[in-house]
């Protein structure tokens, strides 16, 4: 290997090991930390942070990437450079051009203010007060619209902050797609909720054994390949995957005794974002060649398991007589068809993370309207409220009690993870696009999942996808993979196509 | 406070934080961590404690130190200094030298022989073969003998290596109290032998559910006041207190369902451990003024708890009742005198940690005089194994089977830990001096104890020891709490005691 490139990826493997340490801090700190130590915990997680970042931004790294890279401009100095190292060069710029982009105060005084403003966002949803947060997000808001000019843009400065969670993407290609998708899925949800099929989620409550949702979420990521030697499942409030090197890759999921739901989802949703991870080169480790492609692209895999995969047909057909035999009998008077039903209803309601595939898309667009008229437009915080009591109206049909379960709901905002919502919708369109590829490409998958086998689809998306890392963007795989671009035309067609079944005869789906 | 102290204590707060979260990791590594990364978590560990090391010996360090301390001797400029300041810049400054003395790379060659010497010992342990070991043992006691030089010594190189254990103890100290205690514990055991009064741990042969010993563990712990919203208990292949911060001190320990005694006492010996680490004074963390005394006084409350408390009747009048009635019936059939013997059974065996307190320091004084030979000596680590059985038929009277069962029982030598063995045994008389100032001082406190009050010995624990933090040292704390020195006197009188009364009329004790 070239020499510099040799002392640069040594460089980048220490910045991601510090890293990769900050989240087993956090991952303890989500899952056994006992409560005493939050602020002990908080420290550490910091210092870790904040070294890692002064590496990165420092002098060192700075001078041994422009042995390799034009900084200006990001022009790799391609000599005697393999293709892949090339790519691996122009992310890494990519990534180091935006950290530097920061004046280390500002970066500095952003997580201050984010970390206070989720202490006051807890609060806040607790008392159904959004004047405790109003202050906090006004000035989270100010500071988003600065860092969009330090970053720069071409159009409008919210291009910038989602350029940070989807390199590539943009306010313009966002609005096209979303032109397309929103008012099929008004027209979707009008048409469904006009038939007299009645959504029955209602037939699943009851009450079941705790140990026995946490075997058969077990029992279903053997299957789906999640390699428990280099991972392992806990239980935390909020569910996430987190990973430390592609050899330990964690989930953690929610349980509800009166939802068998929650947990079953949620683990084919974080096996979903796991299997990514875990099958990502390691011999790259440190380099954006181990690395995700992006936020939409991860969303398409834990999708893909926890949609395309874990709602259908053929998925059921397989494991609900094993669910059944799982919980000894309560399930008895359920039929498959009954089951299929329950976990696909449809019901417009205020809370995103409850929606249904169909209503979900509908949550992201309010947020990206807001999200626009906060950096575009300056909108006040102050005013969210009436715009997003409004827009519930306008996009879903449905107004929230009060801001607890609306514009309080989510704790992105406080996070200062403005332009992180578009990555949900993306990933829906991503997965579904890739699903259809590899139905494509899979002999007979879906027969094949019928019968246990998951197996197939895990190695087409461990070798189309996840092992690629960085080596290719999102616009680049979902070219070679599926022949076109990113679309909402097959997500409308599978809808279309999934709910007409389910609802019956629907009106205007034949 | 003095600036230059303030910017000194920032610096060693950082410092002190990276060995904290070196620590969680690996915490995470022997409780939860999957198998699969060991690699990685290897290379993480190491990179944050080099990070720590090369803070704590760099430019930076020294400077600041020398703004405080004479760094060539120590001499700490007092002027407006506090005199808990000045112990803790005398403490910094000891560390800090012993630190500095030993070269770069001799510290990372030490670090790489040992962490390959450890995994050599497993295998030479599994295999029963100690030439395997025996290459990298040499090379240890050959690096150690080093490590000794460059530390400096007044009268034997071995003292060096004891003294970074056991601040201010050396071999002669030692040698004192060992010819003291030797005869008196091999006198003890023949005249125990030779009674006709069998020692039955057998009679609590059974099969003990784990969750009920989980739980009566627990309750222990409750009542020692160890405070589970700033520790938690987990399970791992050998037992071990870990903290990260006062408000975040673990204990784990080990269950086998058919060995109650080994969940039980091993609890109370973390316990006895976490206790400590829970009360020191977080105002100070990072200082000296927040950290334990040495080796030997943190082994002094482990043992107090485990032994003094644990294994005494007063201990048992008030739990044994209640462990009777958590195995519901399980012991029914077997006396409190009964269960009082038994886990105060007197036997020699070939395993130091499966020894009686009457035993267990012969185990250590035949460590302490193989230490002697390899660094002092230049005995070779080929002739341990002979020596190591003739030891054992010497100070124990039994002889190891084999290899497995002798030389290589321990993993201390092979993480390059000599000159460790001496504060388990310093422990003991530390924790039975501690303890019998405690009965003076407290009135009738084991009839406290007998009444299941914990709380008023684990206070004065608290007060006298673990707050004052390394503002005192072992010398002095014992002499303040006890009115004398470390002695091995009120061992022997405290053993006398017990095991004349529970093995009966023994010849020689009235």
């Amino acid at each position: 290997m070239n020499r510099n490139l040799d002392i640069l990826i040594r460089e980048m493997r220490i910045i991601t090991q510090l890293r990769s340490v900050a989240a087993v801090l956090s991952w303890d700190q989500e899952t056994y930390m006992p409560p005493g130590s939050a602020r002990a915990r908080a420290n550490q997680i910091s210092l870790i942070l904040s070294m890692s970042h002064a590496r990165f931004i420092g002098p060192d790294f700075r001078h041994s990437l422009s042995t390799l890279v034009d900084l200006p401009t990001g022009k790799v100095f391609e000599d005697d450079l393999a293709p892949e190292e090339v790519r691996l060069l122009e992310m890494t710029w990519r990534d180091w051009r935006r950290a530097t982009a920061l004046p280390v105060e500002f970066v500095g005084e952003l997580a201050r203010l984010t970390a206070e403003a989720q202490h006051i966002w807890e609060q806040a949803r607790r008392k159904n007060d959004f004047g405790l947060l109003a202050p906090y997000l006004e000035k989270i808001i100010s500071m988003k619209r600065d860092e969009a000019d330090y970053l720069g843009y071409d159009e409008v400065p919210y291009d910038a902050l989602i350029d940070g969670y989807e390199p590539g993407m943009t306010t313009e290609k966002l609005q096209v797609l979303f032109d397309t998708l929103r008012p099929a899925l008004v027209d979707l949800v009008t048409r469904i909720q006009a038939t007299d099929v009645a959504a029955r989620p209602d037939v699943l409550a009851r009450d079941y054994d705790e140990a026995a949702q946490q075997e058969f979420g077990m029992d279903i990521l053997r299957d789906m390949g999640y390699d428990l030697t280099r991972g392992r499942r806990d239980h935390s409030a909020h569910p996430f995957t987190t990973n430390f090197h592609p050899s330990d890759v964690r989930i953690t999921t929610r349980l509800r005794r009166d939802d068998l739901t929650l947990s079953l989802f949620g683990t084919l949703h974080e096996g979903g974002h796991a299997l990514y991870e875990q099958a990502l080169n390691e011999d790259y480790f440190g380099t954006p060649l181990c690395e995700s492609i992006s936020l939409g692209i991860h969303e398409s895999q834990s999708r893909l398991w926890e949609n395309y995969v874990g709602r259908s047909r053929p998925f059921w057909k397989y494991y609900y007589p094993r669910l059944q035999q799982r919980f000894s009998g309560q399930l008895n008077g359920v039929s498959l068809q009954d089951f299929y039903a329950a976990v696909n209803a449809v019901a417009p309601s205020t809370v995103r993370t409850e929606a249904d595939e169909v209503t979900y898309n509908l949550h992201i667009m309010l947020r990206f309207e807001l999200e626009q008229a906060m950096i575009n437009d300056s909108v006040a915080a102050s005013d969210l409220p009436a715009r997003w009591n409004k827009g519930m109206e306008e996009f879903l049909g449905v107004r929230p009690q009060n801001d607890a379960e609306g514009v309080l709901q989510d704790i992105h905002w406080s996070m200062g993870a403005i332009g992180y919502f578009p990555t949900y919708t993306l990933g829906n369109l991503y997965g579904l696009q890739f699903y259809e590829a590899a139905k494509d490409q899979i002999a007979h998958l879906e027969e094949k999942i019928a019968m246990g086998d998951l197996g197939s689809l895990r190695e087409w998306l461990r070798e189309n996808i996840h092992q690629v890392g960085r080596a290719k963007t999102a616009d680049e795989l979902v070219r070679e993979l599926t022949g076109g671009p990113l679309s909402a035309e097959p997500f409308i067609h599978y809808l279309e196509q999934k709910y007409g079944e389910l609802y019956g005869a629907i009106s205007g789906i034949n």
